[in-house]
């Protein structure tokens, strides 16, 4: 099942390393990127059910002010690593500066809020590779247009994009808010793969606690559930985020049609914190099945120790006696049973008789169940 | 009470294996069927007060688009394997997309989705063999009609059938919501059937934990937690699927005359939920004795060895002093009590004095308590 | 403290073992009396502020259909073990069939249901004996009428005949919501016996803790947990109960006047859940006391066993070395030693060195303490 | 730390123990004083901003029926042991009857109860002593008046009589309820000393788990979890009776001058649940912290049984090889050894060899780290 | 990882020491200073959008009863150790006695208490020095002006001082509620310093445990839950105390321009209580991990124990048995094996035929696994 010294010991950091908080008491607003941050990459997506255009835009100039008549506009940015790209995108879109700032701030926990211009959602994308890789996406659901930001390239968008590119897809017939929702759906459903891949590890973890209880087990299973937590982490506050997309009975951001499709999200992300919660007691039942089982082995190494002690220890005892050095020859209570004609063979016997005594012992307390 | 190597110590898969989930970010509302599902099978039951008529279906356009004048309508699937079939009955009935996509997705958890054009209700079935297996059931109720969709052939609906077809039932002159409940209801009165095998089961791992705990207990003991995981996953979620259905006070699905019904409908649910709560504590408890149990063994063992070991370790001592061999002949002083005329017997009550002494230790240690 | 393989550790099923539960999908309101049920035995209490007539019945026609005039009727059923009865009742007083289902199922939870014609109640009695024995009572409170149907005959109701049998008594000038309230009361009253014994043997089960853990305690304990889950799914869903019926603002079923009672019921039903809670965290507590003093005293038996080992098995080793049987003939080499003036001697302090030695040691890391 | 036999090993029962509950069924209201009740003895306080008397009550029929014209009366009596008085009380001041009951079933949780004339508010009282000692304190509140009836003499309100006493204090111009919220806020400031004396006693605990954990201390650890889990069910509900106090919007018992002296009543009972859940928390962290220093020092003391033990018990065999008696004169294969002119240091080499290999061994899995 | 003696291991206390809560029953509203705390050091900024005058008080006598017109006031006051000082403030600004109280009490929960005269608000600062260190800090916001009150110097407001001083930042064109929300931001940005820490504490501490565990890794976790145990209660309420400033619609203390930022306070106070419920799981993760590696380490101990013991103690008794002193000349029964040409060889291959034999026992037992 694996080294454990090797790389699966270590899960994911909780919390991304390079992430620079700006120092308590800092205006509201302030954009700083995280060091080391990607440059951003901008790509562009008009679209309305008869056209789409999509390119990649070289610099903030290029970026339209607003989505073309009657079309839709869906702006995606890979990389936060530079700060005068994203606040001309805010000044153009004329986003919030808390909501602007929340997009560098790349630590954030999954939620909707409403503002006045636009409604601003920020969900956490889980990436199934060797271990759970887990990235901010902020989404901007504004009046014909979609803008979300990435901190890196490579999403679970790919669908979608197809989806677009279709002349005849629903999705170009709808609204922002369908998009939104489309995006929304693509990461929810991105969530079940590491979930899967978490069922199988512990289906894994599971023969081995059974078959032979190591350390390094113990370890995976300490690994599998950090990542949970991390998984957790991302699932839990999407119900919440869902539900105020839901909730929001003005109509102004979600449009009724898309509703239904909405309350799907939110029965998928239930179903998700549903399967990370199976996954922790899951997790919980094995480390118990690992601690019982270890406790059942050392109460067993030390049976046969005991045992083994136990019959030879009194018979060492009783050859030793035998092995003592008095001189028969000064007195007759000196060892006469050395000189017995039976000595040995009664010697002997005597030693077979205590440890059948010893087993017997034994069998009585019911060691050989 | 078994061999931990058989087949008892696999319980079942908490997800379906088969499962194809479409990959993220497809287009709600796609009908994938699962890889080597059963092709469906599709009886019809209609029927009114005075007539009844049921049949097997032998292709999609058999399937009426609506109940008779005045009649209700009854068609059951068994097997998803068939996306033309399950996108046809989709058609005829008008049912919503998100919700036909449900369907084939089984993995659902149970819940109540009130649509436009007709009511959708999910349910896990449980079926009671040798482990518990799970199974969606997708039940829609539109105005005459009932559909239901099962995974495979094989339900607890068998008594539902029986009491429509006679004349006199009253579920014959009752609406398509009466069927529906009929139908609710027997999925749940069927969870009382796996529920009262785990309190058996759980009587028998309590007697063999307190009798004689081995590790084999210990992994029926987790197999059993592992089973009620799933059987919780299919009831917890049956309460609030009902409750929808009793806070619909709009009277459109569900008729002031069903009501009483559905809530002893869910306080069965409520009741089942707390059956799996109850064994899941006695579970814990279990887990909780048998490590208490092998503790209080351990330590037991450890007794044995330490009364063994620290009586004759000591006479070994004395008795291999006086089997050395310092030669008496030369000094006074080497071992001269090897030539008293009552060394040996000395010895001997020597080493007896030592015995008691520390027998004497223990006693005062409360070790023959 | 008792013998562990004695009845103390049999606690109480659960479940009902001869409950026959009918099939799943059965015609709801199907009366199927329980197996080996006793014949029911009907007494009838008929009275106003002035007269009181008390008898019992011989046949279901003797039932009167309704109370006299101005006057309260109380009927009561020992024993469930004839459907005709309770059939019969059921069509005199017109109760609800789901409720007369209800009563023959005789493992309901506590709860309260408001039809049409009656209020229905449900709720656990518990009877204190050797070990804590829970029968279901089901009330139905109409127009006049109080009906109680229990599972055998025995309950805790005398003190309330008693009372309606005086003739200046408050309950004779009350209605029948007066009188169920009064036996609500007994019931949740009746409660606090066993949890009064609880208290006295998880005192005394502390006091064998803290003096010799054993593993009889542990099975105590554990029955001890086990019944009070019994207790706890009797206990807990009463509060509910009888909230619904506060909250029951209409005043059809309960008159404002006996809303204080019921309000003292409530608080009674709360104390008999704090009082279960505390005493579930005690057990956990004890069995952590438990655990931990297992621990220590297997770390102290260790110490012991690793002294006396670490002391003598050294000096085992000496006295074998010079128990060796070189031949100092043949070697000036060949253990010298043996035929030195002192050697013994020597060699007896040389060993009395190890063992100060090994004693310092041990000393340091504190062993003494 | 203390002897483990001692008293500190007692904590108070959680139930008074000479509580003589009423059989089940009783008629409610029934005043039965708890056998060993101490006789009341009742004081009267009655004052206005201007004049104040104080004075104790001789006999029942001293009790004023209501307060002067336009001042307040206080009547606290200490002790239960007259259901007599209390009933004289009870009728004076019109007080209902389930009140009544209440004031001497002195098991009851704090609760806040409005009835027609008068509010009722029951709390439990804390004696900061050796040991967390409870009692039961009654408060009506009316128009004019307040009473309190506590168990036995002795009380946290000193201070509120001294205050009563200034003439010009803030307390001599408000009303009842002003007394009441004095007397209330009085016994949650109370609850602080025993909840400060629980951390100083964890504090030096976790002193000892971390320098020598013996049984002793966990026995401590024990009394301390039982005593927080009685002033846990004092605590808990007052902050419930408190925001009943609190809701009451009507005005009828609690001004709006008084209003915000209670918001801060609340506050304080908050904080003090808390702090008990706070230590709580870390009792149970010291128990897992006394478990694994147990167990780790368990292993440690293996660890030198093991080591002492591998090392010699290969030597001790190698010596017993060399005491064999097999006769080198009738064979050469007969033990030439010991006839070789370096025999016996070889011997000693070979055994100092097979010594540093067991190190080696040893060393390489991490024993010496 | 240090050592377990160091100071590292006495987190900080979970109350300050030196407070000095006033007797149960004294007066609310009573100012009663800690005994120790430091004198008060008065700072006062008033500002406008053109103006800012900043200097410190050298007497109360200089404080201005209210803000200039148009203009804002911020006075800020560290260390409570002189009573008249903090009731002369009260009087200037006209706050409410028990406000003023909780002032000086400084062990509250963070809270916000709406008086009629102005807003109050407590939070709990966090030093994140070696230890985390805790603090009060009171907030009235009242027309005009903010006041704050800290136990000792020293606090995170640097940043929001420094914009206050530039003319041109946007904190000098809103009113004091957004220099409320400043403060708070503040406090609340400081909170993730300390649980960065942690995080890393934690991740060294895994290390730690999954390398070597030691006692020292469970003091230095244990010390790490009690810190967290002192951040938690800092840091849980602050979620409702925000909330409570949130909820308040009538906006007459918060104005509608600074909800949005109060609203970020919000998600970052949820962010903060995450991270610590995050880092208790991972530390109770840790604790697990540490008693399964020390249970796995006991049993790998004991069974080279007893494999060690289990090969040599029988071989040691056949070389007793050989080490016997029967004399073979008195009889052929005594010991002819000694005298046999081949008793030596034969007895060592009886002894390493004994050695298999029961290395197959273990190997067969699953030992070398």
């Amino acid at each position: 099942m694996g080294d454990p010294t090797g790389p699966s010991r270590r899960p994911p950091r909780l919390l991304p390393r390079r992430h620079r908080r700006p120092p308590a008491g800092s205006a509201p607003g302030t954009i700083q990127v995280a060091e080391g941050a990607p440059p951003p990459r901008i790509t562009l997506i008009q679209y309305d059910a008869e056209h789409l255009e999509e390119r990649v835009l070289e610099s903030v100039g290029q970026i339209p002010a607003q989505a073309p008549e009657g079309g839709m506009l869906w702006l995606n940015v890979d990389g936060l690593g530079d700060a005068r790209v994203i606040e001309a995108i805010g000044e153009r879109f004329n986003l919030h500066p808390l909501a602007l700032a929340d997009v560098v701030h790349v630590d954030q926990r999954a939620k909707t809020e409403l503002y006045d211009q636009h409604l601003f959602l920020v969900l956490r994308m889980l990436h199934d590779e060797a271990h759970v890789r887990h990235e901010q996406l902020s989404l901007f659901l504004g009046k014909g247009f979609v803008l979300t930001f990435q901190e890196r390239a490579g999403d679970c968008f790919g669908m979608v994009r197809e989806r677009l590119r279709k002349t005849h897809g629903r999705i170009r017939r709808r609204g922002a808010d369908y998009l939104a929702y489309a995006l929304l759906d693509a990461v929810i459903d991105q969530y079940f793969h590491p979930l899967e891949a978490f069922g199988d590890r512990l289906d894994a973890l599971e023969a081995e606690v059974l078959k032979q209880p190591t350390v390094a087990v113990v370890h995976q299973l300490h690994a599998l559930k950090r990542e949970l937590l991390v998984v957790r982490r991302a699932v839990w506050p999407v119900r919440e985020a869902v539900n105020v997309l839901l909730r929001d009975e003005s109509g102004e951001w979600i449009s009724e049609g898309v509703r239904p499709y909405l309350r799907d999200c939110y029965d998928h992300s239930v179903q998700a914190m549903d399967m990370v919660e199976t996954f922790r007691e899951l997790a919980a039942s094995q480390m118990e099945l690992y601690l019982s089982t270890v406790s059942q082995r050392t109460n067993e190494t030390m049976k046969v120790l005991t045992m083994f002690a136990s019959i030879f220890i009194p018979l060492t005892f009783i050859a030793g006696v035998y092995g003592m050095n008095f001189d028969p020859d000064v007195s007759p209570w000196n060892m006469p049973e050395l000189r017995w004609f039976l000595g040995y063979p009664a010697a002997l016997l005597f030693m077979a008789a205590v440890t059948l005594g010893i087993l017997w012992l034994f069998r009585r307390r019911g060691w050989f169940g």
